[in-house]
């Protein structure tokens, strides 16, 4: 053997690829304004209360992160109530960072795992990086999960279904009684993720708790974040909620210093930060609501929405050109080939002024290319 | 099957503890000054230009991490010169990050990963973490890598050969004849990876230069930090520099957004900072020259040093008792049990002012519990 040996599994994930900056593309196409409405950021900026924490704690920059993550998982076990504990939760890097912790932890030797054709990237991704099997199901016509076809997958050697709810692209949810009957069919030595990261921004009562399954001592792991609905997603912090005994296991993945205590700091920060939250929400769903009517006029098939998103299916023009269209005129947003779904858009909820200008430049696109709007 | 399954290899790696925090030694022994030798930080703080580029990127916290990663790794290359690229760069969440991406990517299907017994333990645990077999190799009596021992353990199977020069916790070099021995003989299958997080401190001309190793097209993976010199350990920023054909396949086990585009900022900040990073090298050089003379002073064994750190071997009253004694006159340092070193501790070298007060803090241990000083 005269070479490294490459692992072929890792060989065929795909090498992760930046956007374009705002930069970037204020520069290729002559604008002077760029509106990104791509990957679900906060539309207010960040909770104020969190910066005003990061820089208190920046005179800390030199040191390596201390009591932080402590203090943060004692915050959120507070918060949560319902007797957890700080060792009901583990903090990452990101939820990606914990993604890869779970998926890490539990595929080896072989194993698959279920989930959905058009969801997160990331699970699909990170199963073959550990050299699992992705059993991919598709979605319902109506944009649900197929929760009977994701529990007909599951055999022996299944370790983990990733669910995701709200849906990143779709915004769909899944509600308490297909959870419920999900649940109740679920195998017990099969882990349930459910990444709930777009979690703050349902309205549906009908959504399903997941934590009450955690309370009951089943095998699930609630993944949450700071990096929309605080507005801190280039801090890095998200966090899982799971059994004592889960949380335990996933720790021996966890690498040290992972996270900043800057970055901790100002996530706890935000928990408290009612106004900036309140904020944060009313315009999220006044945003939403304003899409929903504004896409029916243009006659847009947009899938109904909890999240901080909208995704058009089949628009007119096709989603690759559409993109493009829109970038031309200083809007960018995410095509959606590599979360599975085929002539499809994603369009996360802006402010106000860029939720109209947006709507504004889709029925001049339309317009201007004859289509019928 | 009822229970999910755990991964035996996976439950033996260590579960991460944090250290004591300033705040908790503090209130333990009712000290009002507490003074932490114990990890390697900057005497100085920050580089202030860095500190100055995290607060203005601030503004993006709620944006995904754009350009920072490219733009530093453009700003490396052009440092380094040599002909590298940024594609000869990998940034990662500290050095642990890239150790992880490095690990894993080399270690599967089983394998073995040569390293010494004292040395920096994430080596061992990610080959622990990753179901490889550590192989570990005492020091020489010298407290030197035994090379020839280390080349003789490896086999067809062998994948990673650790080095880690100046070495944590000795702060021991390998000099340029030595590697050059050593590369002239490891075979081509294997990675050799050298941990150069300490190379700011050294001083010594006969330091390795392994980078002329990667000009050659050698499977030579080298590691740096933004952690020390810079003054950025929270921030969380290192990188490694290889063969564009090494780090293109490393990319492979890179997480989408591992850093911030705060911390990256900052990082690349510091590299222009001569006046920080002028006054931050001198004071670890003196402090290191004022720790020589005083140990030696105490009758002390201290390993000399390359790095911004001092190891006392075989301390009177023991590495345990010491440390604890040093504890409750408001001195953290590190016992080395856990870095492979059975009774020793390590002392960061602080300001100078720092300094002082712990050799003198030394002497009156030494006296109140009658030992010869």
């Amino acid at each position: 053997m005269t070479k490294p040996r490459f692992n072929p599994d890792l060989l065929t994930v795909p090498l992760y690829v930046a956007g374009r900056s705002i930069q970037e593309i204020r520069e290729k196409y002559g604008l002077e304004k760029i509106v990104k409405l791509a990957s679900n950021e906060s539309p207010v900026g960040s909770s104020p209360l969190a910066i005003q924490a990061a820089l208190e704690m920046m005179t800390e920059a030199h040191r390596y992160p201390g009591v932080g993550d402590v203090n943060l998982r004692r915050k959120l076990a507070a918060r949560f109530g319902r007797g957890f504990t700080e060792n009901n939760f583990l903090i990452g890097n990101g939820a990606t960072d914990l993604l890869r912790m779970i998926t890490q932890a539990f595929t080896f030797d072989g194993g698959n795992n279920v989930m959905a054709d058009a969801t997160f990237p990331m699970y699909r991704i990170l199963t073959t990086t550990f050299s699992g099997e992705s059993r991919i199901i598709p979605l319902l016509p109506n944009h649900r999960f197929d929760l009977d076809a994701m529990l007909a997958a599951i055999d022996d050697d299944t370790r983990i279904v990733f669910l995701c709810t709200p849906n990143n692209p779709t915004g769909m949810i899944i509600t308490q009684s297909q959870f419920d009957y999900f649940m109740s069919r679920v195998p017990e030595h099969v882990i349930v993720v459910m990444d709930e990261s777009y979690h703050d921004y349902v309205t549906d009562p009908s959504h399903a708790e997941s934590l009450e399954y955690i309370e009951q001592g089943r095998n699930v792991i609630v993944l949450r974040s700071f990096s929309k609905a605080s507005g801190l997603a280039n801090l890095r912090v998200g966090y899982m909620v799971a059994s004592a005994e889960l949380t335990e296991y996933a720790r021996h993945a966890l690498l040290p210093f992972n996270t900043s205590d800057i970055a901790l700091c100002a996530a706890a920060a935000s928990i408290d930060d009612d106004e900036y939250n309140e904020l944060q929400r009313k315009t999220v769903l006044n945003g939403r609501d304003y899409f929903e009517s504004a896409f029916a006029d243009l006659d847009l098939q947009a899938i109904p929405s909890q999240a901080n998103f909208v995704a058009i299916v089949s628009p007119p023009l096709g989603s690759a050109r559409l993109t493009e269209l829109l970038l031309q005129r200083g809007f960018i947003v995410r095509e959606l080939t590599t979360f599975g779904m085929k002539n499809a858009v994603r369009v996360s909820v802006g402010t106000m002024e860029e939720n109209m200008a947006f709507a504004q430049a889709l029925k001049l696109i339309f317009e201007t290319e004859g289509v019928a709007a």
